[in-house]
């Protein structure tokens, strides 16, 4: 027995939380309550971080002048992915990719500017501040889907547009639009898997042994099929 | 009454495992049940992905060898980080920063290679795979917090020289070491903040409005102390 395991119920909480996730474009209109919204980027700033640098910033957009000028801008570049697409853009002209006039909430995640400063574990990965900062995201992510707030990453800008819109400084990159609010229901799966765009691979095709490739051999019980 | 809402005692535990997960260096040599392990990956893998490209891969390190070539990389890289980081070097020598030899099981998280395929979500933001992936550990730190299981990111090598001792084709990246296993203790808090290396920003240093800097006027209730 692990003296530092949860319970069981709080085990199959996390893990719950983990698999209802969703990735959420369609939202409802009712407000959330500031506290609420104070509570999830908390649980953000709770995330790891590399050298403990937190390079991590949420600006709330509250202006609807602003929030439509995003919009605006995500939607031309919603346009341009389509066309770089090119035979799928049918498809993906179909799907519903952002939630940004609809959504009770909101942010643009950024890292902060003189980033440089920070050598501890960055001195030959200097992209672990994303990675660490992406760690918040999921952290806000998961608190919100277990109080039943549905959350969008949209990542569908130009960071040089996105940074001048919100008046950031230069060196510092925004990195997520962060749709945040209540929703009808939440997805039962990823809307791209249950629109075919793709499947989810099976567990041994991701999981290798001593090296990349092939998983046969793998002393790993991992299923094999799609889960 | 938000019907999508988790029961209270569900919604604690999310929040209890977001809080009390830690970047772990110390670890017993207890060994993990490989269905464990396999849970953990699976809570990764059903981590959110940028046009549903599920861009990670999981190498298990099963061969001592190869695990002790990978020790003694990370080794070189700690002295060419301790020097860089010049007057803190002192300070960054009394850390411990890896337990590779030591924990149960060790892991390299890399992306695939051929990534430029997929342009959904990524046709001006290409570091997405990387924020993906960065979710999709997160998921699996929190299982494994939950499950009473340790897990350190480590990010002091370089990419090419792991690229080469673990076989991983052109393109593909690898972006963590994972070390994972049983501990003794969860540090109540990040090391890095118990040793005074830096302190956590408080909330209100970290949501801005409207725009970058200056959380005056904030209309979120962040607290000011440091938490």
């Amino acid at each position: 027995m692990n003296p530092h395991q949860f319970s069981e119920l709080e085990i199959d909480a996390v893990y719950r939380a983990i698999r209802e996730r969703r990735d959420m474009r369609h939202f409802e209109s009712t407000p959330i309550e500031p506290e609420q919204l104070a509570r999830l980027i908390e649980a953000a700033h709770l995330g790891p971080s590399v050298g403990f640098m937190q390079p991590w910033r949420f600006i709330r957009i509250v202006n609807p002048e602003l929030r439509r000028k995003i919009h605006g801008h995500v939607e031309e570049e919603r346009i341009l992915t389509a066309q770089a697409l090119s035979q799928r853009s049918d498809e993906f002209m179909k799907l519903k990719v952002e939630g940004i006039l609809a959504c009770a909430e909101l942010l643009v995640v950024g890292l902060i500017d003189k980033r440089d400063a920070y050598v501890f574990g960055r001195r030959t990965m200097p992209e672990m501040d994303l990675a660490s900062a992406s760690c918040a995201i999921q952290n806000f992510w998961l608190a919100a889907r277990a109080e039943g707030i549905g959350v969008g990453w949209v990542s569908i800008f130009d960071p040089v547009q996105l940074r001048r819109l919100c008046n950031m400084p230069d060196g510092s990159q925004p990195i997520a639009i962060l749709c945040v609010g209540h929703v009808k229901e939440f997805y039962p799966r990823p809307m791209l898997e249950t629109t075919g765009w793709d499947r989810r691979r099976a567990l041994n095709e991701i999981v290798y042994e001593d090296g990349w490739g092939g998983a046969d051999g793998n002393s790993l019980p991992c299923n094999k099929e799609n889960s």
